[in-house]
């Protein structure tokens, strides 16, 4: 594994693995503006040559680190609307909340600013969009939708809501916490409230 | 104004201006784990020694000019539950992508690491509760909506929607951006949204 072949070394799995969980959880903790390859390594424990010939810059180490550690939002068909929907709020919610939560909320803050990143969020938007098309021409094929629902407006709620949600639970005092439905029943419920009408029939609106 | 009384000296409210301009701006951009006095006196073309004098420490300083450069979110009462709760989405995605924007993203996202930003969020957060609650409140009186409307899902939908509406407007290519429609629309609409049953009548749900 580690002989001392001067190039052309085949990469060492647990190397980059080391790198590319330091480099996730360096930017969760601090952000881009004190991200260096140098601190990755030093969190990783790994030699900075190694770093430095795998990757041309830490944009790239970053965006290929967090590529491998964050999950894909994918569309799943559960039968129902509510079903898919509550599926893609799960997603959404383990994304933001779970182990790389604060990387990826950083990455949906910080892309603008950042080509390198702008990219790599750019697609799990649009691996959110692609989904929510999907459950909605599903949902409108089964008459469960109305033909005009609008996707945007859906994924602003349900995304928002599920990065919403994991906001104000991590700040939320403890006996909170500990009160708050499981992910998935959050999920479900959450989608309940923005599916079915919250006007009283026949209010003054 | 500038005179040199060694102690007791008035402060100057265009050095307070300054600092505070700064340290709003500095904190948006690059994060807390870059943000150092230093740096925002250098940002804010200010002697360090003013600085240290009137804070104790870069916690007070930042939180202190967080809270004098985000708006606070009030409750507006408007005559209809619609008009009101889109008044909420106006202010926060005015919070969220007006001109101290990155700031107020940053708070909510850092907030969880760093006391003295998470009791400034939690204000902020604590405003958004009180103004849905009475809005809601008022809605159940008018006989707008329903008795046992969440108030906790209202605000994940709402708020959490006008965050994902600045995050995924920014990062649009230039020609979507010109075509959306100007907040204000956009928060009625997407009151609409929320507040209109969007499954099919007789679905098959």
């Amino acid at each position: 594994m580690a002989s001392a072949r001067p190039s052309g070394r085949p990469r060492d799995p647990d190397v980059d693995r080391k790198l590319a969980d330091a480099a996730v959880d360096l930017f969760g903790e601090q952000g881009w503006s004190s991200f260096t390859i140098e601190a990755v390594c030093r969190r990783a424990g790994v030699g900075k040559a190694s770093a430095y010939l795998r990757w041309n810059g830490k944009e790239e180490l970053l965006a290929e680190a967090l590529t491998s550690r964050l999950g894909a939002i994918t569309d799943v068909d559960t039968g129902s609307v509510r079903g898919d929907l509550a599926r893609l709020v799960l997603q959404m919610t383990e994304l933001y909340g779970g182990e790389h939560g604060r990387a990826a909320m950083r990455l949906a803050m910080e892309a603008a600013a950042m080509p390198e990143l702008a990219e790599r969020y750019t697609r799990i938007a649009q691996d959110q969009v692609m989904a929510a098309r999907a459950i909605v021409r599903r949902g409108i094929r089964r008459g469960e939708l109305p033909e005009d629902t609008s996707v945007t407006y859906l994924l602003d709620a349900l995304c928002g809501g599920a990065m919403n949600h994991v906001l104000t639970t991590r700040l939320a005092p403890r006996a909170v916490r500990d009160a708050a439905p499981p992910a998935a029943e959050y999920a479900e419920r959450f989608v309940d409230f923005v599916l079915t009408s919250v006007l009283t029939r026949g209010g003054a609106v």
